[in-house]
């Protein structure tokens, strides 16, 4: 029907009208309008991911004039944060502001949807999702529990996290009690760490009580906001173990193919608008934060020993290879899919980014 | 109008409630529609940047269900290449889909808003237009004009161009006469090079004549395109001289503004879904091209002598200073926006992208 409209007006089209708000054709007067719940996994408004989620909201609902709004919930408000995913499946909310490796117990490929260490930076990723099959294997995975998933943001390479003992070797870190997701926590665990995860909100306090040792939560611009430096001493780099992790915004498909096709399409550009702003958000507010963290709060910036981060790469490829034969044939495709697009875009990489990067930091007078 | 209409259904709002195609509030049957053309600095249907330029203009008419068309003009078809802002000035078109360092003669300030030497990344060239200030002031230059600019797509980092002769310092390229615009071309003259301009179409011709001895033109994606690889012999590396060229999305800002509120979110919230989509399918496509030159062409890289890189720093810094100099108060506040957001993020990228990018190449087992 939708087709048939626009060939139909196709015959009437004014080439070049300049167009008025009056004149303009509108969506008609609702006669309703949908509601959808978002839940997410992050504390209200909290800076970045809680800030992005009401600013996706608001864009749909505008961009929609109304036909599409969307309530964002924090987490706790309807579910805790760890079971938004069920949430969604099972209908208590309509669609969740989250990140993938949140639930390994789904499957333990979405940590490719999240980031994997020594993996692939925010622009190498979004190579992959948009046009190296990375979107399609995501699709397959998250269509067993009828679910639709689209990016809508990334922090940027994290920090190392946080630790209250200095790492000067790769056997400092055996027996600490650390709090990392994913596939990053398995590979420090390979390394004689005591490995939990716990939602944003919870980590301070155990952090404070001496329950955990050490922390990664994101970067200068979350982690400040979360007080950490206050029960902390060191803050490492270079954060290997999520080098740019994804939000998603994943919707109950049924509810998504039955929107009209324009306000999927709406709804999808708002995802990569979203993603956008971020993105950027992040990469524009953690300089600042990290120099307030640095000049007033006396955090020490450390960057982690060499032998360290080799043992921790050989850590971690080995938990992606024991993923690769684990027997899940999706699982396999996903991981071989990154690892190929992984390794194309770090030849283009070290040609262009990195190359240009490293020779900005060459003996050059330029103005500041 | 629109405010209240919101007030008015936000009292009938039915939370969770699902929606289908048949229930689902729709817009009007248009009574007519606007169709915009849509100017571009491009070949037809050219990999990447026209292929874009058509993706763009679908994705806006989809999403917007036919209430605006847009329709995309290669160069040469209404104007040529060079002359699509007047064109959009003097109404023989609505926007175009160029980028801004072809319009110095406007200001010279715009080359900030494609890519400058040694200058940001995309994501850190997005964190600027975002959130720290880049939009604003570029909203400032084209207002003069009576346009409104968006961001939509980015190349990414360059390669430094096509060479038949080998440069091993500084003093090789005095005499060569090279087609590339903007402040890398200012800047090399400084080395003793004759600089030109030309658009896309025109450049395989002239360097295979000897009207120049070398070009750059984009990177492996593009370049393979326009056969480069037939008249020229080195492919140099790093491209100093644009680290993130951008494509803009320009319209006349009259029309912009008389668009109902829900197409200009929907027309802007697409330019960020082809900024991700573009920016991604250059990173995705330029590793297998320079494969693809390297093998099948037997293309030689090269990396660009230090020397030469470093002189080429200092040129291009003096050329921006000079800018900041010129006396033109609003080519000054770009000038200062964009060297106080590039020293921040160049000090945040250290640690975090550059950073990472130079731990994944220490001695690692990953699998591959």
């Amino acid at each position: 029907m939708t087709i048939k409209r626009r060939q139909f007006l196709a015959g009437a089209a004014t080439a070049g009208l300049a167009a008025s708000a009056s004149t303009f054709p509108k969506p008609a007067i609702a006669q309703s309008r949908v509601e959808w719940r978002m839940v997410t996994t992050w504390p209200k408004n909290f800076p970045g991911q809680g800030t992005g989620a009401e600013r996706f909201a608001k864009t749909v609902t505008e961009a929609t004039e109304g036909r599409l709004v969307i309530k964002v919930y924090a987490a706790g408000e309807i579910v805790p944060a760890f079971e938004s995913i069920d949430a969604v499946i099972r209908g208590a909310a309509d669609l969740m502001h989250a990140t993938p490796y949140y639930w390994p117990n789904k499957s333990k490929a979405l940590n490719f949807y999240s980031s994997v260490p020594f993996g692939m930076t925010t622009p190498e990723l979004d190579a992959w999702m948009n046009h190296l099959g990375g979107q399609e294997l995501w699709d397959e995975i998250y269509d067993q529990f009828g679910l639709k998933a689209f990016h809508a943001g990334s922090t940027g390479v994290q920090m190392g996290g946080w630790f209250n003992k200095e790492i000067t070797s790769v056997d400092s870190v055996k027996g600490m009690k650390m709090r990392i997701p994913g596939i990053g926590g398995e590979a420090l665990a390979k390394l004689g760490m005591t490995i939990i995860n716990l939602p944003a909100g919870e980590i301070f306090a155990a952090l404070q009580s001496g329950a955990i040792d050490a922390t990664e939560w994101v970067g200068p611009y979350n982690d400040l906001a979360l007080g950490f430096y206050k029960v902390a001493k060191y803050y490492y780099w270079p954060g290997m173990h999520e080098p740019g992790t994804q939000i998603e915004v994943t919707v109950d498909k049924k509810k998504f193919t039955a929107l009209p096709k324009d306000v999927q399409r709406i709804f999808e550009a708002c995802c990569r608008n979203e993603n956008n702003l971020l993105t950027s958000e992040f990469n524009a507010r953690n300089g600042a934060a990290l120099e307030t963290l640095i000049r007033q709060h006396n955090v020490q910036l450390k960057r982690f020993p060499n032998d360290f981060l080799q043992a921790y790469g050989n850590a971690a490829g080995e938990v992606i290879q024991e993923m690769r034969d684990s027997g899940d044939p999706l699982t396999k495709k996903v991981v071989e899919s990154f690892l190929k697009a992984r390794r194309d875009l770090m030849n283009w990489a070290r040609i262009a980014d990195q190359g240009f990067m490293n020779a900005r930091l060459l003996d050059i007078k330029f103005p500041t």
